[in-house]
């Protein structure tokens, strides 16, 4: 058990914004709820976050985009086919899922479904970091064509966010060992391009 | 102009409902907007929806759903390739989207996101209708095996999904172009299936 510092308390809050955007959106997430889930002093939170909830979703949702960003590099690094790299994604992905309890989805997804217009501090960090999952993604396909690269990418993209919705729907993990699965299996044979 | 009629009420309190969950997901649909964006008169919200705002979502997202079901079987109705329903499904899709304002997403999807564990009767919508689409996509598949139209079948819908989150985050339908255009490309020359 760590001791009891502002920064605990800081990161408390984070962490429980993060989760309820991760269960229940954006528009779910009730700041007194994410106080009390957090088990941080109520106080702490406009010490720490002035601005409030817009502010602590921000954050919180900014850190959960650079992790992500770091997981898909890790799986993305060159060192095992596109194929490869698709399956062990989205298997971790559904193992994740149910050992989360097969309720939470992906932060970045819920707060874009949520977003309103004058979200768009937030709209930003999806976006660019939904690009930047792409940019990852485009140079390990082995596909010759940097158009159809960057397509394809935008569609595991796209394939991941999605298989998030409807592994919520079916409460299962399956949804993302379909995806990979299936998306692996249409990658083409390396043509000149490194595995 | 129609005259105001209790069944006028009735269904722009349900296509409020819908608009909403489009554009701000379930937890965000506060049922007095509903009522204040329908025009509806206040009284006839717990006239029609005695259960409140569970039921409305529920009616709301039910006939969104069969919307969708029938709009997915009119794609792959078999009078034409995969490749071509695909194109025709993603282009009609990123097209609606600018057209209503770059800023509405799937109902089912925004409420998937939100799901809690109360909310069974709504997760199961979802559940059900992401189901049915892939249901009435897997057999225009070109791939003989069954099990590779399923799980294709279930990536095309995630990759939908995923295009709607997306798309709200770049606030246009360019991804839905992308994913439609890559995974007709991915789609094998049909072998012994009709086309």
């Amino acid at each position: 058990m760590s001791e009891e510092t502002p920064r605990s308390a800081r990161v408390r809050l984070l962490d429980a914004a993060e989760e309820m955007l991760r269960e229940v959106g954006m528009a779910g997430t009730g700041i007194k709820d994410v106080v009390a889930r957090s088990g941080a002093p109520i106080g702490s939170l406009y010490h720490y976050f002035p601005n409030g909830k817009a502010q602590l979703v921000g954050e919180s949702l900014q850190i959960h985009a650079d992790k992500s960003r770091r997981l898909m590099a890790h799986f993305f690094d060159g060192k095992r086919t596109a194929a490869g790299a698709l399956r062990s994604l989205f298997n971790t992905a559904a193992d994740g899922f149910e050992r989360a309890g097969a309720g939470k989805g992906c932060a970045l997804g819920a707060v874009a479904l949520d977003l309103m217009p004058q979200d768009e501090a937030l709209r930003e960090i999806c976006r660019s970091t939904f690009d930047d999952w792409a940019a990852i993604v485009a140079p390990r396909l082995p596909f010759s064509n940097q158009r159809a690269r960057h397509s394809v990418a935008v569609t595991i993209v796209a394939a991941l966010e999605g298989a998030f919705v409807l592994a919520r729907a079916t409460r299962s993990g399956d949804p993302f060992r379909d995806v990979g699965e299936s998306l692996a299996a249409m990658m083409p044979p390396t043509r000149g391009r490194r595995r």
